[in-house]
């Protein structure tokens, strides 16, 4: 576990990192905008000790520790609790939840896996870029929610550009490992569409909610991240579609291949198969056959046989077979 | 049938079995919280009498009776009703109706399965294990359909463990079984979900409900009950999609074999039956045959032979088919 | 055209059949709950002046009088009318309309088939069996539609045996009347599911309604009614899915049992063309062929022939074919 | 194009043909209603200069010269505008667009193709039969929708004759026309329901309508109209599972007739392909081959190869392929 | 990039391009509509000039540079943002991002690929044709949302031309590149829609919102407007059923020909593989063949090989095959 603390305010910011929960709240900002960040949320004894600080439900609490939960916003007295997850590029994508608590000047995020997710933010507060110094901690938590929610288009290009690398392996017939490859991409895709699709519905939520934690001044961005989720979520039914063409292709080529193969068989069988019987004929070893003693029986024979396959060459063309 | 009485406040906990419904209610607790468990609901009279002590509508005791009910929730002028259905491990799973009737003071449940489903509750009470002592009725409802709940996962988590087989399986195009095994997967599958997914509806209607029975300091865990249940439904339409992987890619391994078994045909066929029809000619009986006087016509006639074999070969390999 | 009176009230009740609708008019029971009864309404003149009587809008005679109406439940100042369909076992299964017309002491039933569909509510008014002669005519309206859904369940358990016929006949591929058979089933099951489908529209209807014909002493029994055929619509989906099951286990029977067969035709062709061939060579009639006349040359040829096949067994082992 | 006039009120009626627009407006009825029918509205002159004898907004007048309009219905201040398509029979069936203006006493309706959909409506107003005589303009529109509606249901019943035929069809697996034949089916189906699909829709809206246009009294009439849509639409939606089903039933017996084709082929070959060999070994002229002078090596040959032969069979018969 | 402003009123119009926003402004109408026009918005200095002039959102300004953007509309305080996507002919059809800003005098768009879209309404505005000059800013901007519309209709009508290519294709077997073909018309139908469908969503929404800077007058157009890109969408979805008619037609083609090849190679293999192995029996060199030196036995060998092959005929005839 690994806790950090973030205060700031027009003026100014800083950054300091805790090894307890009691270290960490002593830095609190009394006056500007404070953001706490557990790392790798595993410790119940300084998690409770941090909710019961800032009079987290229990159950919020359960459902930080739980990395299995879905996204979902969920509005208690004192507090918004805000649960997404974050994607990060992998095959399969690796899920991180990331729990966020919005109160009025303060917003806690715990992250699943420690790492950097957050560092565009971090340095956007200390050197003062953008408007993010100038407004509230609502502000905050929209910054937060938007920078994990643009990680999910690395992930879906990643994914995209694994299918045009598909749709050139379609056409190729021989390919017998695609099936598999793309049924693995299609459970990638099914995982992201996981993460992704509640999180529009809670957004959802969110904007309709009348909550004196967010400000009104905020309702155009959390629009704007509303519109990028349904983008994503139209962007992975699209990829579905595509992915269900691959294999349409696939298996048209495959039946084609399979059909070419066919007829090839069929044509040198149907021509060589009486001909065959033919030369059996002559050669019986009856005492009494007359033809075998004609002396024109040989060229005639392959007179024969050449109109015979001629014959049959000009039907299976009348057909269109070749 | 099987009639237990537990009765409890924050001070203390008891519990006691009856043979009979009058000597049930005797042990009825004022005072406190009463939980009365009923296992194996048959004897109509008992539970007649006990419904009339609790004025619990006829209808009411028509659906505990009837193990043929759908999970739902009823409110009644003083009681909720509630049904819904246990799972336990099995192929198929067992399902086991549990009806619930909660009223200010008290809880009745109805188990069709004689057992221990809410043996964790008892321990709970009776040790003073967590809040649910100082908490009301509701609560303990709760905690009943939670412990209901949590099960699902169990049987879910088995039903995941066999479609990771199915996928190790699917590749494999000499398994016959596969189909039927899957489609016998498949409707256990539909089984479980039946009795999850009304449960959904049912959730969201008590958490709509504004009724004196539910205390709003049970609406978060309510709300938390409800998450599981969605993710329970998720988890159910993930192992669906999950099996129509499975499907595919098995059509598609079949049907790649069978190309294959194909092609060998083909090949071997289409070299060998032109030169079946050669040897065939020269072993015909014509007495007028000058090929079979020339010394060098046996050589020259094998040197055709591979000729044409390497030909067709050049043939199949320039068309990609070996 | 058939017509029927019965009179109650608590304290008794009588039945009586007429030939014409003013000789059964004048039996109407002023005080206690009529419920008159018409088979297969086909006169207009006398069911006419039945409506003209209770003051019956003319579409709803018109939607009496013709029997390819979809249920459906419309609310006119004086009356209820609904409209159901009664089904009765068979291949395929016989569909009846059911009108029924709820006034505030009066019950009117017009039943396209004459029969004894209602046979049961007949005997319980008369023996004083049940609550009905102690509650009002919307009872009587319950009871009656709770008797076709009831019926709804006998034509669904047909249904769902023959389901079971099917899933063991699935993995016979040599049954050809399989999927005919099949798919007559499912064109049942539709036929079946139009019935009941839009039944469930129209208790949710009656359920919303407040209409002063429906005391509030009835909702629980149509809530009941409503819980019934929602069972009733789960259950013909689940067959649905359970056909559609048994379709692809016998599809992928009859392509496993295709492969087998393609795998003996190609193995036997492959291992004999070959050979066919070497003993084709040393049958042509060359003079110059050397081979003929060394003494161990039968022997090798043979040897030969058996390492080449035991060559192609090795390869098709090898390959996982046999 | 084409202009006539109906004015009538209970007491008479009258009909009138016109060449202009101006020649129309003066045969107006000022006291009872009128009904103004023009038939292939093309001339832009006219239609403006009925349109602005009434009011109407040259959005609509669009709309009315515009014959590739969806059906909808608009309320405007002072008329009701409703468009919806005649269907008449023909492969594929010929759609026509209905234009109908409905304003206090004036019903205009604007017909693409001349002709005498609307002639029953005309024959019952001139001859006073049924209500139509005594109702409203309302109720004119009424009636002149429900005949557009009406003819649907012969439309439906000739493509459902057609789908029997497709039953019959399905089955022989040589009649390679079903397919094409059953996708124009489907297209025509197609084409239907584009048409009555979005008038289900209209007719919702002019349920919830609250205008002064429409009488309380036409109420029960819009919804007996509406439940004939549905009924339509229903219809449509079956037909479709009808004739999905007729195409699992080819797809089926056409497979199973491939089967059969296979199995032969594969029987007579693996029996016939070694003994060909057989006979071929002995037919080879090697010099030294010690069979072919004992005297019963050519029965005990045929033996041999009877025995292969019943071997083979009984090994086919056990794996029940015959 | 690539100013131009237009000012407009009933009595009068002008154009004016401008190389800087600062020039473009001072061209500014104050008493008319004015209409400025930007293409290409790459320039993010010039296009905050004119943002801040108008006092429009940071988060418009982003979303109009960024040419990813959804359909939407979105409602500011003194201010309409409207995204829309253009379509242009071509395989894949072309998008283009247009975004309008309407305020109460002024309409600004931005294009994204400089071009002619709008020159229609130029001219009707410089011309004083049709309303446009009569009427507000709100018209001005539905007249430029409609040309927009108007254009999907053509992009439409090329896909449906290529539709009609396709089901004459579809029976052509050999025809192999139909699937990827397909495809690809699938796939541009797909960005096609993704363009449509959610401005559907954003028209309703428009329809619904209580703006004041949208006249009543405008209502009627805006319905219409609603109504076309319904009927845009229908035509997309209407594509996509014909495009998997085409697919099925075409799988139900290529096996119908697949089934005709095996049944030809069947009935050649299986008449002519018993007949090959009768004449081989006889070409066996025994020297005890009895049947070799009877007289007849070549002819009675002919005889019973004719017979063989007439009962396998009439064999495949009564089984239906030839």
């Amino acid at each position: 576990m690994d806790l950090s603390i973030i205060g700031y305010d027009p003026a100014g910011a800083w950054i300091k990192t805790a090894d307890t929960a009691d270290e960490l709240l002593r830095y609190r900002n009394p006056a500007g905008i404070t953001w706490i960040n557990v790392n790798d949320p595993k410790n119940t004894g300084e998690i409770s000790r941090i909710a019961d600080f800032f009079h987290i439900h229990p159950l919020t609490v359960e459902d930080i520790m739980d990395t299995g939960q879905r996204p979902k916003i969920e509005e208690f007295d004192n507090y918004l609790f805000i649960i997404l997850k974050a994607l990060n590029s992998g095959d399969p994508p690796v899920t991180e939840q990331i729990s966020l608590v919005l109160m009025e000047d303060t917003v806690i995020t715990f992250q699943e896996i420690p790492g950097d997710s957050f560092d565009g933010i971090r340095k956007r507060i200390l050197n003062n870029a953008g408007r993010i110094r100038r407004m509230g901690a609502d502000y905050l938590a929209y910054a937060l929610m938007d920078s994990v929610v643009d990680a999910y288009f690395l992930v879906l290009d990643a994914l995209g550009a694994g299918i045009e690398d598909f749709e050139e392996r379609a056409i190729d017939e021989n390919d017998t490992a695609l099936i598999p490859d793309l049924q693995r991409a299609k459970q990638n895709l099914i995982r992201v569409r996981r993460v992704i699709w509640p999180l529009r519905e809670s957004l959802s939520v969110l904007l309709r909610l009348d909550s004196k934690l967010i400000n009104d001044v905020l309702k155009p961005f959390l629009k704007d991240l509303h519109d990028n989720i349904i983008q994503a979520v139209e962007t992975v039914e699209n990829y579905r579609e595509l992915m269900a063409g691959v294999m349409e292709v696939n298996l048209s080529s495959v039946s084609n291949r399979m059909n070419g193969v066919m007829k090839v068989l069929t044509i040198i069988s149907t021509i060589f198969i009486p001909l065959t019987f033919i030369v059996g004929v002559y050669g019986m070893n009856f005492v009494f056959m007359p033809e075998l003693n004609y002396p024109y029986a040989y060229p005639i024979t392959w007179a024969v046989m050449v109109l015979i396959a001629a014959g049959m060459l000009f039907y299976f063309k009348r057909r269109r077979w070749i």
